[in-house]
């Protein structure tokens, strides 16, 4: 794959590139068109590459993107999943070039998407494209590429369901996470869930004089940062009434394999540029983001927001606030304990209102499959080294639909590095992992079998 | 004056009308020059109402116009006190019409501004044109209207240190006020103070994937709401150390006389629409507002606001705070004390940066002194009532300097209702009030004297 790379690298960053150019939004109703340009286009790169046929499929939300090869029915089948959305690129006077317009500086691709995951998404366009013009692969190869994963896959599972012979294959494979260095190539074998909500407290009827007012009536703004303060205990742990019930306490043991992979967390205070940590008390750094649930407030907005200042006692406050969960804690679940708690605790004087956003559950990969046991072997023939297994932060709750629908397990081999700032601005991709990753993937069908 | 007010009516309502749709905000720069505008329309209205001379005055900020009559030396000097300039009108889709294109609905003005400051002071301007037209007054009238009352006055004392012989008076004559009701007119004898900060909690130095770094890094927005919860503690009180050390507690006597303004606390909360009022422990809702200091979130702001839902943990949250003040207590030292304090509870992995806006100290008025007298008779006669004294919980913080410099009470005869909700959507001032108040202040030359 390494030749073919070099021969075709020009085309390959062209066509990259295109996709990165589509601002395709899924949260933002405006975008929708972009959306359906983004599809078309996927179709068109996974024919070129050499798909017997691939299509867009309209779903109730944006659509999906549905190709294949098949060889041999006997021969494990691979579908790959990826998603063609990417995040609103807010605060956009952080990026250092247009989001939109794909710039390469010191060796990483700069643009919404560049990483997540579109880059990712492409390395396996790239690399089914190297191995059906080269004659190497005689598995049977899926593609099913969303439009709402960044806004929790509202629509995929139930097309899923509806079109579940057409999904059918032995492992689902991924790319949509990060490995922990370069040096340290790592495999997923865990992510967490993801419960998000969207709360409301309300005042007064209407914006009140602060002066008028202020020491009498409840602040909106105040009460809500009372509640939220309430939400998390001073050891950090979460106060929602039968929140970890549901949460498996790993053995010693399955602790220390964890701890195997290398943390430096003076490099990642560096890194961060903050003088300390923090989190659930008795839990290292890397257990608080992979083998733990969190509460973090996503956003918050109420009052006089704008230049100056303005005695206002506001009528509302706003904010969104999400929970990672870990293996076994149902989303659903969880965001109705929070709601009855978080509407228990509103003082007197407020009205409060909890709206649900996406929500998913977290899950489980067996190191022990083949499917694990060929990603390493891929990846440690590309890297030198032989990756570490670990457990993502992150959430992909579709990928633990889809287990239970398909009953294919995922395997999680992400070529994305901390430093890519995914969902922030100026995210990134290095092209040494673009082009490193797509080496990875053909050896991967190379190594793999039922 | 009434029949005054009676022939002349459509001409008052135009002139005040065109004073309104000019958006003099005062606090957004691109509102530079809609202040000059305004300024000289004062001129041209008090020119034309009979001073011997009206001309605007440039300062470090927005002019201010001064104008004045001279009578006879030996007679009292008053000197109106007014601003023209406006608060935001964000939210502005709350507005049921234009804030600049004033509207009579029920017997109101609807307008931004329509009663802080233009409506009120407006009156003043007619009572004036009135009382010359008509030969009917000998005091020696000035008048001083402000641009940037709004955003704490932060030229006008220096601008008046300047120019005190020009503004040498008796009393100061201001109407940015309310009374209690039409049915329970009152004058306000002693104002708030008011302290303003701006706060910025910074945690990592990007946004972050909420789920790679969820629970493991403090999150800025969690972090400023412990950090604004902590600042009132269960029974109201202040938790700022030093805050209450220059609070004057009030007599039992004092209490009871404030105690005779009549209030309807089952109205008050049908009025906000809330269940509850709330405040520190031991005082009632007008002691709360009147002669107790408080503190308020004015604003809010961080991580994603934007419609949908984004997993981000933020690098930076904000807060617009305020403290309303009593006499006695000293705006600056109060900032500075709240500094020390808010970076003193900052949990470790963030930074904490607070920087002041505008303040201002809170005054007392004397019920004894012939204006409030002058005041309260010619109020009598309009409304049918003796006025009843009242505090006002708001603040207008040049006053308290103006006083010292210039060695004159104000007298504060505002003729504003709750029901105007100046600083909100839909500010407007009944046309009765308007009336009234130009009846009430005419009268009161009639009946002040030193």
């Amino acid at each position: 794959m390494k030749q073919y790379i070099a021969e075709n690298q020009d085309r390959f960053l062209n066509e990259l590139f295109e996709l990165l150019r589509i601002p395709s939004v899924s949260s933002q109703s405006a975008h929708k068109d972009d959306m359906v340009t983004c599809a078309n286009k996927l179709v068109e790169l996974l024919l070129a590459a050499g798909a017997d046929s691939a299509q867009v499929y309209p779903t109730k939300g944006h659509p999906v993107v549905f190709g294949e090869k098949r060889f041999d029915p006997s021969r494990p089948t691979i579908l790959v999943y990826g998603h063609y959305d990417v995040q609103p690129v807010d605060p956009i006077e952080l990026w250092k070039s247009n989001p939109y317009e794909p710039e390469i500086r010191d060796g990483a691709i700069y643009a919404r998407g560049a990483n997540d995951d579109k880059g990712q998404l492409f390395m396996h366009v790239k690399a089914f494209e190297y191995l059906v013009k080269k004659g190497l692969v005689n598995h049977n190869i899926k593609f099913i590429l969303e439009g709402e994963e960044e806004i929790g896959s509202p629509s995929l599972a139930e097309w899923a369901k509806e079109h579940k012979d057409l999904l059918a294959c032995d492992i689902m494979l991924v790319s949509d996470t990060t490995m922990i260095s370069e040096k340290v190539p790592s495999i997923n074998c865990g992510m967490r869930g993801l419960a998000y909500v969207e709360v409301e407290v309300t005042g007064p009827n209407k914006d009140l004089h602060s002066g008028h007012y202020g020491g009498a009536v409840v602040n909106p703004i105040n009460a809500l940062c009372k509640m939220i303060d309430q939400l998390i205990d001073d050891k950090g742990h979460i106060t929602i009434k039968g929140f970890y019930d549901d949460v498996v306490e790993l053995s010693a043991e399955d602790r220390a394999m964890l701890a195997r992979a290398p943390f430096d967390e003076k490099e990642y205070k560096e890194f961060l540029d903050i003088d300390a940590v923090s989190g659930e008390e008795g839990y290292s750094t890397m257990e608080r983001t992979g083998i733990r649930p969190c509460l973090d407030v996503n956003g918050i907005w109420g009052g006089f927001i704008g230049e100056g200042s303005k005695t206002v006692l506001p009528s509302v406050a706003h904010a969104k606030i999400s929970m990672r969960l870990v293996p076994n804690q149902d989303c659903n679940k969880i965001a109705k304990l929070f709601e009855e708690h978080f509407m228990s605790i509103a003082p007197a004087g407020v009205r409060v209102k909890v709206t649900p956003h996406h929500g998913g559950n977290g899950f489980l990969i067996p190191i022990s499959s083949p499917a694990y046991k060929a990603a390493a072997k891929a990846m440690e023939e590309v890297y030198g080294i032989e990756p570490v297994p670990s457990r993502g932060g992150g959430s992909i709750p579709i990928l633990a639909d889809m287990q239970q629908i398909l009953q294919a397990d995922p395997l999680l081999m992400g070529f994305g590095l901390e430093r890519d700032t995914i969902h922030s601005p100026n995210e990134s991709y290095l092209l040494s992992q673009l082009w490193r990753g797509m080496e990875s993937i053909a050896l991967f069908y190379k190594y793999f079998d039922k």
